[in-house]
This record gives C-alpha cells, sequence and structure tokens, in this order.
C-alpha cells in the first residue's frame, strides 16, 4: 500500500484495520467464498480497496490499493477488481459514504435471484430494520434493489449509478445471483448495515424457502 | 462505568465479567447482529446495562451503565437504549432475576412471526425444557408468551408488566418480529434458559417452515 | 477428582483430557446446550463422569466424578446427573467401551421424534457409515434404536439394557425428542461415531423436513 | 514423513503448511466429520498424501505419507487410504493439478443422492461459478460428474479416469451420497475451487431440498 502506512492519518488506519477485520469476520461466516467480495474504505478523495483475487480471510492493510475517485490506481501491489468501479460510483452519489461492504452469501444469492424479476427484495414489520441508518422503526419498509447481474461492467456500473438515484433511501443494492453491496459513514455502519441486511435475507430466506 | 470498577464487589464483578462473555458469545453465533440486543445484570437495587448502538462482540465491563430501578442514569458514559424500561420492568416483577438477556436470533425472529396473533409459542416434549429453572419433566408444557412489537416504549414496559404477572411461571417473553427476553438468578442461569429456548424454538421452526 | 489426578496413568489422563477437549467442541457445536449432555471414560472398573447441571463448555478433569460399575460415588464433588445410570448399563452390556458421549442436537432431537413410533431411525447407502466401526461399506443399513423418553430413570436403565442386547450391532440409542448416546473404545472412537451419526441424522433430516 | 521435512524445497513445505491449514479449516466448517475425507499435494513426481483413519482437524505434515505416481509409498509412518488411487488417477490425467482435496459435507451428499441418477450436478446463472478456474462469466454451465459410490477402489479408479477425460473442463467430480474430489494448480486454487462448489450446492440445495 502506498503510502508508507506509518503515514497515514490515525483515524484512516484505524478505518483500515476495522476494514480488515470485518474481512475476516466475513470469511469466516462464509460470506466471501473463493476469493469472492470486495471491500473499501473512502478518506477524502482517496479509496483504499482490496485488489482482485485476495483470500478475504487473510487481509492485511498492505494488500489494499489505493485509487482514486475514478479508479485510477495511485499505489499498491495488486491488481484492481473489476468491481472496482461500482465502488466509485457508489462514492460519487452517496457523498456521505466512508465504507463499502460487497458479499456473496447463500442467502443473498438466493433472494437476489427469486426476486430477479420484480427487481427488489422487500423488508417490512422486522424490529432489525432499526439496525439501518436513520430506521426509527419496525414499520419502515425497506426496498432493496436487484441489478441483473452481468460481466460488462461498464454497463453494470452505469446501471448503478440509475439505481443509486433513482431510490435513495435504500442501504444496499444487490447484483442478481451474485451479492449485495451495503455502505456507511464508518466500517463500523457499513458492518451494521451488512449485519441487519444479511439477517433479514435469510429470515426472509428460511421462510420462502421452506414453504411449498 | 461508575463507580470505580475496583471497587465493586468481588461476586458482582464476576457476574460482570461473565455477562461480557456472555454478550460475545451470542455476537460469534449472530444472535445480536447490528448492534442490537441488550444484557443485564443487577445488584441490589443498582442495575449494569449494556447502552445503546453498541456492538456487544466487544462489549467490555467499562461500557456498562450503572442505573437504578427507576431507570435513572448513576454512572456510565454511553445513552440508555430505550429498552432499557423493560429490564427494569423484569427485575421488578422477577424479585430473584439478577440477569437479562435480550437477544434477535433467526428462529426467535420467524417464531414469534408466526405465533403473533395466538400470543404466545408453546413448546412442549423435549427434554431440553429441564434446561428451564423449575422444570423437572419433559411433559412440561413451557408457554413464551409474545408481545406485538411497537416502538411505544411505554407502552411496550406497561404490557410486559401485564404479560409477566399473567405468565408467572414462564422464563421468557417474545416480542414479535424482533427478539426474546430471559432471565434468571444469575447470569449462568439466564444463559442457560437462553440456550434451552433458543435451541427449542430452533426444533420447533425446523418441523414448521420445512413442512407447507 | 479424586484421587489426586497426577497419580492417575497416563493413558488415563490422555483420555479424560480428550473427553474434556470433546465436551468443548460439542458445546462450540452447539450439540449441549444449557448445561445438557454428559460425557465419560471407563478404566478398568472405574469409570470418570461429568456431574449434573455444568457447563460443558468449561469442562476440567476436575469437574469429573469417580465412580463404580453400580453408579456409586468414589470421588470428586458435583453431585452425579441422573443419567449416570445409563452411562454403566453401556458399560456393563458393551464390554469394549472405553467411553460415553451423550448429546442433544437440533436434527437427533427432530429425528428421535419423528420416528418415536417406529422405534429406530434407519441410516443406509451413505459412505460416512463407514466412520462407524466395523462398517466396511455404504451398503450397510444402521439402525439406532429409539427408546421412548421418560423421567424414571430405573425404567430407562432396564429398557436400555433390552435394547442393547436386541440390537447387538448398534452403534448409539437414541431417547426421543431428547439426544443419542453413543460409545467406542476410546474417546477418539465414541467421538468418529458421533461425528458420524449426527452428520447422517442432518442429511436425513434435511430431506425429511424440507419436503412436505 | 520422509525424507526428513527439513530438507524439503521451501515452496513444497508452503503447499504442504497450506494443505494442513485448509484441512484444520475443513474440519472446522464440519466437511471432513469422523475422520472423513483426504488430501494432497504433488511435486512433481512425489505426493504427500493423509493416510486412512486421521483426523483431519489434527493434520500436521509430520502425518503426510510420500507416495508415487503409482500409489506405491516411498516415506511416512501411516497406511495408505483405500482412495490413494483417485488422487493418482486425478493427478495422471489433469497434468496441472498440483493438489486435491476431497470433503464430505452435507449438501454435496444431499445433491450428489439427487442426481446420482442423471449422473451430474449442474450450476449455471451464478456470479460464484467465477471463482472456478478459466471461468470468467456467470452464464457459465458447471456440470459436475457423479460416479455411483462403490467399495470396489480399483473399478472406481478406472471410471474415474473415464469420467475425467469425458468431462476435459470439469473441476470437481462427485461420489453418490459420499462427497466431492476438487483440484488446482495449488493448495490455494484447490480450496478456491472447494469453496466455490460447496457454496453453488447450498445454493441448490436449499432450493431443491425447502420445496416440495
Amino acid at each position: 500500500m502506498v503510502p508508507d502506512r506509518l503515514l497515514l492519518e490515525e483515524p484512516l488506519r484505524q478505518q483500515i484495520d476495522q476494514l480488515c477485520a470485518t474481512a475476516h469476520a466475513c470469511y469466516a461466516r462464509g460470506w466471501v467464498p473463493a476469493t469472492s467480495g470486495n471491500f473499501s474504505v473512502r478518506w477524502g478523495s482517496r479509496i483504499y480497496i482490496t485488489p482482485t483475487g485476495l483470500d478475504k480471510g487473510t487481509l492485511t492493510p498492505d494488500d489494499l490499493l489505493e485509487i482514486d475517485l475514478d479508479g485510477a490506481v495511485l499505489g499498491g501491489n495488486g491488481k484492481p477488481s473489476a468491481e472496482t468501479s461500482l465502488h466509485t460510483v457508489i462514492y460519487r452519489d452517496r457523498a456521505h459514504a466512508r465504507a463499502i461492504l460487497h458479499v456473496h452469501t447463500i442467502w443473498n444469492t438466493l433472494l437476489s435471484g427469486k426476486f430477479a424479476e420484480s427487481g427488489k427484495v422487500t423488508l417490512r414489520g422486522y424490529e432489525l430494520l432499526k439496525g439501518l441508518s436513520g430506521v426509527a422503526t419496525h414499520e419502515h419498509t425497506e426496498r432493496v434493489p436487484i441489478i441483473e447481474n452481468t460481466q460488462d461492467y461498464a454497463s453494470l456500473a452505469e446501471k448503478l449509478k440509475v439505481v443509486l438515484q433513482a431510490h435513495g433511501e435504500t442501504h444496499g443494492v444487490l447484483l442478481s445471483r451474485h451479492g449485495l453491496y451495503t455502505w456507511g459513514e464508518s466500517v463500523a455502519e457499513a458492518r451494521r448495515h451488512l449485519e441487519a441486511l444479511e439477517f433479514l435475507f435469510e429470515v426472509e430466506g428460511r421462510q420462502l424457502f421452506g414453504h411449498s
């Protein structure tokens, strides 16, 4: 990672340490299997992001790439992930976002597949919705939009931008049979959103896939 | 936490240490996702309780608030949870209770939702019911009352009081699509009740949600 | 534990250490919730067994009771479990058994309930059956007998004796909606039987409880 | 293990260390219960492989056997597994393979049983397929062949050879109600294949076994 980590501001170093700890926790839960998933923090106009092909269970600060908001690599040794552009789109559209977490879980894969045509997963009536920033009641309805998965990342980035603008209140976006993107003002907030959304996906999923 | 932890009686310090260990174990099992849940111990007329918004996987004794049985804060730095009043209601109605655990799990969310209208989850015929204090046979019927979830905590505290008095023998209370409250004469007993009830919720849930 | 642990033979000390490690592993998997389950090793005519009411996640050698084959306590400080007599029945009927493991799991609770009337769980066609001592092919049929649960332990011990004699080849016995007893010539073999049977219960259970 | 481990080349030592770490991780996830499963790395014409009957949760480099591509034992103290010949068949047919992982999981047991007659599990449309080497799109169709399980290992090795040649593009082979074999150019790649395939088996399985 460039510049020398010891030269980074202390609050940024703490965010980066929390990002690594979050990556390890996600790996332990089976949420980033087979080197999937990616994670980043933003600091001003700089982004620190996981490179492609890395086992997230072993992520260290030195593995991160430093990029700018256009995705240009400023430092670090790995190769950027094809999904780097999705991070920059989110940071541009969600000005308050300082951290982004992207995971592949059993339940987000199942739900994003089942509801791919309807274009969203709807979560309503659960106390745990209050784990989402700004949500004060279980009566809240969270609509998590689903974008059809594609390997055309330029097109995907474009669609993500449109979806983010059309759903200004959502705390996450699903890619069908692919995974979840969520974010927050800090790694801690992004992780809270991740845990809340994945919990609710499992609750919904067990009702849907357990019934005929 | 105030007063200085080193001035606390040794048995209370042990209860507090066990409360923190229990919180960490609950986090590891996914039972307090997204900073949800709350935990407390009572010592005479003082209560030591988790503040709002804390990741329970990182709870330390210093994070706890000291409050009295009316919920007034006596010491500590965090902000009390909106659910603090539910703890004080339980400690007042269950004179023997020294510890309260509140968790959000997949299975207590599913069951408290499915049986919300009937107002209770009924557990019967399982050996593990003997994990509940005073229960000596699997032929015991445990009726865990369900209170409809609301953000009106004053009203919720009132309903909880009524439910506790109407169900003098229950070892726990569910809030619909929200979570479980359970308690015990010690942290160890409360944890035993928690493990027994959550095990039985999962056993029931797998029968209910696996069938059409 | 009496006599002083340092005076025990080294092979017995190793068995006891493995028993404790197995208990911790079972706790971590949720197989002995709420202080349930019990574990023992036999050494000649002496049995070292967990006392009642102990959290198996914290078991140490010093917690074990020393008893004889009639269940009389020879040493140790805890109170014997009501199920101690089931251990002595097994050790008497299975002369080669040196270790017994008893656990309460989600899947053994579900299957022992579902098949309580038929009196057995039948496992057939799985490679993992070869994890059971003496089984050399997946074409083996393992019939795990189910005894109706009761709190009359004298009667239960009597029934267990009859069942063990009638099913000379079984590697375990289920108590309905209660749990599994399995054993082996060593702690390692008993643990292998436990892991094989519980794996197969889950495989069967997911087929049975997932279908309508 | 012979020759003395300290005399092995450093890259081989690293592969062996990663193999042991992978075995421990598989044990922790319940993927090699009851001493099942086996693991190997190939280095030139030598293979380092787990012996029969070993608890994979405790595997150390010293436990490995050194064999040649005909399965003849060159060094080490344990007894070769009956499935050793399946490893040599894979290394001969897949010239690039440097590591082989064989596991017994709940979901590979369920799927290999359900689709035994059709002879394959088909995976299509999932982003995680890109965890498989050479797969660049979720639109890829992975057909994992299923061989009927048997205890005649000579016949099984023969069938495996035929299946590998007929399915030059598959990343794994299933044995019905037995388990998965997967491989890679390194332990890391084999582990990536394992995590990707098992994730997808679970996703498929939860759809199939949750519906009537």
